[in-house]
């Protein structure tokens, strides 16, 4: 891993650059496919699961049988970690569901808010080597408390046209209404759009690869609402002398064998550790069966030394880190300090990979340093909120004035003549 | 206005239809305007303001003696009545100013969720023939509670290069910290980019032409979050034979003078009350001074007959209207069972004018059936979400084990390992 040492203030924005990630290269072939299934339905979204995905599919929706298969299929060990997983992402994510009081802004005019789930929502769950079950989890459980009716899934299916049992497991356990066996681009088509088979959904969740996010940003624009934008996973580890190398290393290697652009980045004030880590970054990947991903990752990833904690901070502040650990001795102090970051780990027993899976908190992040205006995913994504109004006809006389002073200086007499009606009766 | 009386449901969809609002045909102009401001700064922001606005501006920021002017030139009545709004609106945003408890989601295990104010943003204020302070109100107050550190404001100036003195009155005591002479395109691509005068910021927020639109939803797709897509404004009025046709008439042309393309729809059990209101409309219509725009925009509104309040409360849902006026005798049993929705005013004295500017509640809403999945602009418009978890010795020995499971079942060894190291320890 390479280490800067001391970088000046005017060389952090360099320092903190993450790898260009331009989609709208994608766009136009994106839009042929979103286009085509708009059109053309399931018909459209059949033809490119077999141009794409190699694999003919006949139903598109998973069946009764095949759940059942799938719950045979995992091992009861898994299970038993995916229930407790869900336990926890459960009780933290019920937590958030507060409503506020009414409010009486002044006399006779009560104003309240009410949080309601959206009806329909659509997770994206990709597929490749390995199954995202934890991503089933992370998406479908605060839907299901929110009180979405329809959750809607879709993954892309193996070369034998099925999904990955723990896949299926963890969407039947947490609540998921539909699953389909959708990849790709034509996933997102048929979410945002609605076919024969795939129910229109109203917001669309979930990871993808740059031709998935770059569906989703373009139904965004018009058809429906996504979760946030993405980019590459990352991971920022913040550390004085009382980190453990060890751990360190590990967290730093955890993010590397996301794949090959994944950032990890160690900032801290202490020359030994960064030494240290060094070391052992090395011995621990030689061990990792992906080791030939996080090699790569690691090497453009980055040891950064620091005068102090304060720099530290503002360095992280400025980067805005999807994962930040903060392995310091008065790591609740520097935690209150974090202005910009997704998630944040809080001193040495706290290892990403505890978020990632089932401390209770949301592993869905904002990346790319997104995290300087966006929340990850929780509750609140699952519902929208309206706000109500309640005015007597005493509360109408004392603000009537006011609208209606405001309404004729913006020019705008029917609003002013709304109010004045009503004061006349 | 054109009465529909009792639809079917299979007519539902097409009856609620908005118009087409496509705009991607302004993509490659706005992308134009946005590349040469993100790439020449000032002078391009000045250029496009000659060419659009047709007035050249020296220093595009406003300067403390025009907000001294601005303060002269603002009527005593209506600094009052600004000021009163100012009171409703920050009373109800600082109540949504709520922070969770820590929850131990298990033993040793704890998690929490701490609101966090986005450190920069920027507000877009139309010019045209009507000063919208009231916007400025409803954007930079809850920016300001939120705790955001730089409230940047843009809106174009008039041909003698002035920024109408309500706007600037609004804007100071709503706390904005730097103003700008700056409209349209430019202005969004001065804010998401920055230039030499205009601080880059991480959200934008604010209504504005279809090219104000579009820019913001280009922007948005990469370098910088906006509040909600846009379209033109809306309400329904909800209501039974309890409710009154003037008041009604009143509240739908409060809606269709704002523009041609506004829609204004009643939905209502009574057919005298839909009579009542062809001819209140009439009358009111006559005496507007915006009564050309509102003529328009009243014929393609309509007047449709249900046969039960529950058939208005489900096609309400179907419709998703920005503003929603409940004039039934029951109207809190009504609006409890509303799901989409951007503000619900309640009953006979509770006119949409009230929430535009008044009561408390925000005034930026889900136009064009968006309330299905977005919010109104609120406080946590303003803010981002982290969460934190804090991981005892103890408790990543309880739930150290799941985690490993499920990394190893998701293939991921190092994640695996930060476990594990831990555990050993």
């Amino acid at each position: 891993m390479k280490v800067v040492r001391y970088p000046k203030h005017n060389e952090w924005q360099d320092l903190l650059k993450r790898p260009a990630f331009d989609n709208a290269s994608l766009f136009d072939t994106v839009n042929t496919v979103l286009n085509d299934v708009k059109s053309k339905g399931d018909i459209a979204v059949k033809k490119y699961g077999l141009k794409f995905d190699k694999v003919s599919i006949e139903t598109l929706s998973v069946s009764e049988q095949e759940l059942e298969w799938a719950e045979k299929c995992v091992s009861n060990e898994l299970k038993e970690a995916i229930l407790t997983a869900k336990e926890n992402i459960a009780k933290f994510h019920a937590a958030q569901n507060t409503q506020l009081p009414k409010i009486e802004t002044s006399k006779g005019v009560t104003c309240w808010q009410k949080a309601k789930a959206i009806d329909k929502v659509g997770l994206y769950i990709p597929g490749g080597t390995a199954p995202l079950f934890s991503t089933v989890l992370m998406l479908s459980i605060p839907a299901q408390i929110a009180g979405c009716k329809e959750i809607v899934l879709c993954s892309p299916p193996n070369k034998e046209g099925k999904i990955h049992p723990a896949v299926l497991y963890a969407a039947k356990i947490a609540g998921v209404s539909k699953i389909f066996k959708i990849g790709g681009v034509q996933a997102i088509a048929a979410m945002a759009y609605g076919t024969e088979s795939v129910p229109k959904v109203y917001k669309i969740f979930g990871p993808g690869n740059q031709y998935v996010t770059a569906a989703k940003q373009l139904v965004s624009l018009k058809d429906v609402a996504i979760d946030m934008p993405a980019g590459p996973s990352e991971v920022e580890v913040l550390a004085d002398s009382s980190a453990n190398p060890k751990f360190v290393a590990a967290d730093l290697l955890s993010q590397a064998e996301h794949g090959v652009d994944s950032q990890a980045i160690l900032i801290t004030t202490d020359e030994k550790l960064a030494e240290d880590v060094v070391v052992e970054v090395e011995k621990q990947l030689a061990e990792l069966p992906r080791k030939e991903i996080a090699t790569q990752s690691i090497e453009h990833s980055k040891i950064i030394l620091v005068k102090d904690i304060e720099e530290a901070i503002a360095i992280t502040n400025e980067y805005a880190p999807e994962h930040l650990i903060i392995s310091t001795r008065n790591y609740l102090e520097v935690g209150e300090q974090i202005e910009n970051a997704g998630s944040i780990f809080m001193g040495n027993y706290t290892p990403e990979s505890a978020g990632d899976y089932a401390s209770g908190t949301n592993h869905t992040l904002p990346t790319n340093g997104y995290a300087k205006a966006y929340s990850g995913v929780n509750l609140d994504s699952f519902r929208k909120k309206i706000t109500y109004q309640e005015i007597s006809k005493e509360g109408i006389e004392i603000i009537g004035n006011t609208i209606e002073i405001m309404a004729e200086n913006e020019s705008l007499f029917a609003h002013k003549n709304a109010v004045t009606l009503r004061r006349l009766l």
